[in-house]
């Protein structure tokens, strides 16, 4: 990669943290035992693993006997969304309406087995609605009530304790998609009083393809991935050992530097966003509560798509949407669920701060971003005379 | 991990290949983006994961559109025939016998759908019974058959090509369990004459948390997990770039080695059971086609288990089974299968050779289980005196 490339696409994926690679290592040069095998090599890789439970379980404060390591969010997601819908006679699945892709499209999986899906509203800033949400699990206990923590987009926090205390009201389990929080904000699996949550590694420092879903005893989910019984049976197959490793060192450091984290990507996003509001640019979910490093913004008549497009050229990652919908070319669905219009939903362009970040970064990206919609402003006066 | 200790455990998991880690290095530390996202880190991602897509392919003589990354055999297995039984109004599942647990799992899953579950009996030596599989099939068009192309404990290669003919006349979708056969012995996708097939990279020489789910374009699979549409749809969730690049490097390592692994592995087996025989060992499947690597065999009234351990007290890593069931104190469901009687499968034992063993290591290994069996046997001979 270009050493002149400035990453601002955090919320896709962040960086590795090279201390993360470091514990990872040993794992991958020499200890390589299957955590199942009962011999040296096995209690090892096995050892490795209970203790990257433990700091998982820490970093959220949950118990490490409910953490079970899976390969991404989207496996966590549809684990529980899939694992609950429909038993006990509970066929009812609700969820934000701004929930990822996979929690969506696992619910809907579920309703072509029978199953009933209700998205619950938001304002226009992205806020639950709750006295949509009380309609929702009205009439009906609902099998599982699904409230997204941090919105990958926008990054509007969401209100769970408070959802959690409606769906417990109706006995449904609740989970929550923290997988765009951890890291970022405090992650507290006990005060959300939540019954299971997802986490995932690479948002938060920590490698791709390993994530976790925290499930408390009590709930009854079957699990997706069955075989060899591994995850005491609720996710089998052989697993990252490595990849769990790295998960574990990356929720410990993650924790340690939450509050420099809050304190260093909010910094940086005040100074962004106060030359992108001076240049004329519409923030997204402004008023709302956030996740301190995202920025979601638009300049009217401007496609975020070329934006981000342009942006890339003068050497700076940023978004358009969610990473996982943003190869397909419809307009966010995360803004149309916040009841804004199509052409402004597509002008929508996303900055993700990290820890590694500097004002430097921020000034630079800034001016690009004012110096490029100027000159297509000036283009399109120009085609419009 | 100790210097002196020996890996002879290959079939549970292989060290990671230091020129497959020197391959992934890059995504670990610096190439840092989603193959989602469309800018440039984002791209270097996506051609990364593109190439290994094709490297997997080669392997396998594949298509690189029929090559879908998952992130376990498990993951693969499972996905493959809960997408397919089922559906268009077809419910049986056949398989072997002596598929592994996760083939087995997620078929009894689809049972408890409705589905009706067919496994095919193996004579005594693992190899599959022809006429149980054409009782199998009969009556009603399977949804899909499922014939694993090497058993991971006794190493026997099944006539996977034999058993698709017998699959594509009543029009069934034929899959195979490859998993264990990748690296050691050819798999090719095309002369094995089958719809989808399942690839790990760890037991190749890749790292662990990638595999691949091989599907031709004819197959009207559904996803497992669905979400954000990666992989053409077929299997949602940010992909593991580092494993994917990982797996695509042991892939292209593995086929440019194979003539050489199978000489090597086949040489020293030869060797070992040579010794074991003389000792009084049975060897299990003995009289199969094998993979080249694997040996299976028992001492009569010494428990595989217990063996095991003093094996490893010596400094060697073997298993007593699939290191998947290994944590578990059952006989072996595929000795069980081949008619074996449970006093006979508790003795078993399995040690699987890699590149890396050498004729050193097999007659450190010989000597010490000669010993430790005699020593049993003295033993035991004196408490029965």
């Amino acid at each position: 990669m270009s050493a002149s490339r400035i990453y601002f696409d955090h919320n896709a994926t962040a960086p590795l943290d090279q201390d993360v690679l470091k514990a990872m290592l040993p794992f991958l040069q020499s200890n390589h035992g299957n955590p199942a095998s009962r011999h040296h090599e096995g209690r090892v890789a096995h050892d490795a693993v209970e203790r990257a439970r433990h700091q998982v379980a820490a970093a959220v404060n949950a118990r490490p006997s409910e953490v079970f390591f899976t390969s991404s969010g989207t496996e966590s997601n549809n684990t529980i969304i899939k694992g609950i819908a429909g038993r006990n006679g509970k066929t009812r699945i609700v969820t934000s309406g701004i929930e990822h892709p996979c929690v969506h499209c696992a619910a809907r999986a579920m309703v072509r087995l029978g199953c009933e899906f209700i998205p619950v509203a938001v304002d226009e800033q992205g806020r639950l609605d709750f006295a949509d949400l009380e309609t929702a699990v009205a009439g009906a206990s609902p099998a599982v009530v699904s409230i997204m923590l941090a919105n990958n987009e926008t990054g509007v926090v969401l209100d769970v304790a408070r959802a959690a205390q409606i769906g417990h009201a109706v006995d449904a389990v609740v989970h929550s998609d923290c997988a765009q929080a951890l890291g970022k904000i405090p992650v507290d699996f006990q005060k959300l009083n939540i019954d299971a949550m997802t986490i995932s590694a690479h948002k938060a420092g920590g490698p791709m393809g390993i994530a976790a879903l925290i499930v408390k005893a009590h709930v009854d989910c079957l699990p997706l991935l069955e075989g060899g019984g591994q995850e005491n049976g609720m996710r089998s197959g052989t697993l990252n050992v490595a990849g769990a490793v790295g998960f574990g060192r990356a929720a410990e450091l993650g924790r340690e530097r939450l509050d420099e984290y809050q304190r260093h990507t909010g910094k940086l996003r005040a100074m962004l966003e106060s030359r992108l509001l001076s240049a004329g640019a519409v923030i997204f979910s402004g008023e709302a509560s956030r996740l301190p490093n995202t920025s979601y913004f638009g300049f009217a008549g401007i496609e975020g798509e070329a934006l981000v497009v342009m942006i890339d050229q003068a050497g700076f990652a940023v978004a358009s949407g969610s990473a996982c919908a943003s190869t397909k070319n419809e307009p966010s669905n995360v803004l149309m669920a916040m009841g804004c219009d199509e052409v402004t939903a597509r002008t929508a362009v996303r900055v993700s701060l990290g820890l590694d970040n500097t004002e430097a970064q921020i000034e630079a990206l800034a001016t690009a971003i004012c110096e490029i919609t100027q000159s297509l402003r000036s283009m399109s006066a120009v085609m419009n005379a």
